[in-house]
């Protein structure tokens, strides 16, 4: 609860027009893309850094809990306010600062959705790598706090390896800022890595410095079908291993690719077992030599057939229909649960053989789709929350599937983050004494713990 | 001091062999490649994480300061026992413990030299990324605890970039471990990249896993030669701002390469005013484009001559020289400072004409040599200390650098961090609240300060 006071001094900081309490903004808030909810007590949507020191102030002094948010499209219930107190929304928060491209930087406030941010860049001929499947809904501040991965991740990086500079306000309203706009600084600690994947339990993004990279002169997308889901898996640990790193590597099994057709209209192939979506970028030369080794190391695995984007628009289409995959499985029963279990990239034969063999196991509707070349497995399991047995078999499946991830080599989660619904499961990839450490910094951060509370720190 | 009660409980956890507190010993850990000495007390070579362990149990319980250090190649004196107490040397933990090419990872130990983990890396065509000009001399404890980088960090990414995991003993003896074999991890904060540049102030390393890349098939080095330094400049900002990244991009002034030319015995350009060393890797077909493009750029901005290295002996020794540079410079004083600001590479020009301008103004023996292409550059100053005038003129002249590079966008350090060398200077690029901060999380992870203690935090 927040009293009458604060919430009048509340209201001073940001004006009448950005500060809501009334049940349907606040109803509006109390979800997010995972399947709990929890009411705010008001949603407050800054635009200035001072402005979001102001409410820390107050919410310090007053011990009210806040909760940062961009698009909330978090799935592991990271911007859910689980203790009430404030929704702090930064969609009005949204500006591009400066665009930088000779430097290959750009500024930005919290609150730019990602697909904005690459409209902007692409028409100077760069884009920034981190491409979350919720690129066009979800914001660079909702990225940055889960250290959002994507499909390009794989030759590029994660968000984390982008972010050069960042302008933080503290639980005490007080305005830091760490790194700088220099690829190269080594001057005290790296801040921006310690704040960027801490899911705003530690300070809140008011600006970030990103490195953005110009866009290759050439690309190509390769589709790749086999019979055998295992091939299809053998296929991107042979391709990996060899030293070949694509653009992208997408692996989507029969349920999955089923789906897609249906969703997208496109014409799939329905009855293969598993396929590749593979793209490559680079110097026309070397992508076309890239390729040809690409597809030979498919075929020498097994595919059935072969078959390379003629267009820009085909291959647009296939990776809009790669797209649209969580989506349109959602859309198969009440509710879909997107997992996120990583493994090293030889394992992932055996990870998908795991995770084929636990859905069966417990009658689940699964499907895999993947960012196979990291080994970033994503199971899709549509379900009925109603259906309470269901939701025990899959919480069960979700265990074991864990289990199996870490026991090869894994980790929990590859770019989804932890949140609340992983939270029990961190003691399966670190000891207490890690915990601890994390708690330790956490508390000096956050002392009275009101940054996104109730999470897994 | 360390009381013979401590002394003899330290010999029993490392045995006698490897525990010294004779003057030879002691003398030989008093100085890194800083111009400061100080002398440890004892000097403890441990190889096992559980002896780290049972070592900063001891320390912990008794506050007694703990200096880490690998080959003591730091020009900042962050290897440097200012406190006294125990230096703690890895060179003996220095095995390769895994190396899984299929998954793009090494396992490795803080005490092994960066060098010989590239050739055991060369034998299954990958590489480590991170090439400090100590490359063959420096560990990678050393590295990582200074977030080294090196000339193809801009195309690659610095020590940080290639740090998945790692196994850390907290200043209690706890033994924690942060990261995971997986590219994309996002379980909880990102703690790899918090100790990593931390100078040994927050914890010590005792195993690491690194990230591995597969050589490219085919390198070119180029060198472009210039009458006009300002030029040369101006091709390295047009170069990468046209999107184009070599491996490398090394510039160098007529007075470095005179003096490499005669530490080398190769005929280099003497009488140019300004030089490139550019290597491209990748796809054959993509290295040969974009050397003509590079090439083109050069002329474009006034090189007077532009040569490819015909032969990989030639392109070797080309490197082999630029290596000398620090050493033969060194030779030309009885000391030598390199100084290592960065500046967002468009400023590159404007940087080296100020650089100059203050060491024409101080009188200093002063040759530029820099990483160009990330904007780090690395003044060198050969002096003589004993001439207290001159340090007095360096000293005014370094500060000058310093303020300068930072008005221009750039930051105190690229690669060889702050240890005690840059403390004094740390407000120019980050405010009271962020020293605070960092100050808290050194207090959090190390409340007595015995970790590398008297340093930057």
């Amino acid at each position: 609860m927040i009293n009458e006071e604060s919430k009048s001094q509340l209201k001073q900081v940001v004006g009448e027009e950005r500060f809501f309490d009334d049940p349907e903004e606040i109803l509006s808030f109390s979800y997010d893309a995972f399947i709990l909810t929890s009411e705010p007590d008001v949603v407050i949507y800054p635009i200035t850094t001072e402005e979001v020191s102001g409410i820390m102030k107050i919410a310090d002094r007053e011990n009210i809990p806040v909760t940062c948010r961009g698009s909330g499209t978090n799935i592991s219930a990271a911007s859910l306010p689980v203790k009430k107190g404030i929704a702090l929304c930064f969609t009005k928060m949204n500006r591009v600062i400066e665009v930088n491209t000779q430097d290959r930087y750009v500024i930005v406030e919290p609150g730019l959705i990602n697909g904005e941010l690459q409209k902007v860049l692409a028409q100077e001929g760069f884009f920034y790598p981190p491409d979350p499947g919720s690129i066009n809904v979800s914001t660079i501040g909702g990225n940055i706090a889960q250290n959002a991965g994507g499909p390009r991740c794989l030759k590029y990086g994660v968000t984390s390896d982008y972010v050069l500079a960042m302008e933080v306000v503290l639980v005490s309203g007080k305005i830091v800022r760490v790194g700088s706009r220099n690829v190269k600084d080594v001057t005290g600690y790296k801040l921006s890595s310690l704040f960027c994947g801490s899911e705003g339990t530690l300070g809140i993004v008011t600006e970030a410095t990103l490195r953005v990279v110009s866009i290759a002169e050439s690309h190509r997308t390769i589709l790749a079908t086999y019979d055998d889901l295992e091939d299809t898996a053998n296929t991107v640990a042979d391709i990996i291993g060899s030293g070949i790193l694509p653009a992208a590597m997408e692996l989507m099994d029969k349920t999955v690719i089923n789906v897609v057709a249906d969703a997208s209209g496109m014409s799939l192939p329905r009855e293969a077992a598993g396929m590749l979506l593979i793209e490559i970028d680079g110097v026309e030369e070397a992508v076309e030599k890239e390729m040809n080794r690409i597809a030979e190391k498919a075929r020498d695995n097994g595919a059935r057939d072969v078959t390379v984007a003629h267009t820009q628009k085909e291959s647009d289409d296939l990776w809009a229909a790669r797209r649209l995959a969580y989506g349109a499985f959602a859309r198969l029963a009440p509710n879909c649960i997107v997992e996120d279990v990583t493994v090293p990239v030889s394992n992932v034969p055996k990870m998908i053989k795991a995770t084929r063999e636990i859905a069966d196991r417990y009658k689940l509707h699964l499907g895999i789709l993947a960012h196979a070349g990291d080994g970033n497995m994503h199971p899709l399991i549509a379900h009925d929350p109603n259906d309470k047995d269901e939701l025990k078999r899959i919480e069960q499946a979700a265990k074991e599937i864990f289990e199996t991830g870490v026991s090869l080599g894994g980790t929990l989660s590859g770019e989804h983050g932890i949140g609340l619904a992983k939270a029990e499961f961190l003691p399966l990839v670190m000891n207490q004494d890690t915990l601890d450490l994390m708690a330790d910094i956490k508390k000096t951060l956050d002392p009275k713990g009101i940054l996104n509370p109730g999470k897994f720190v």
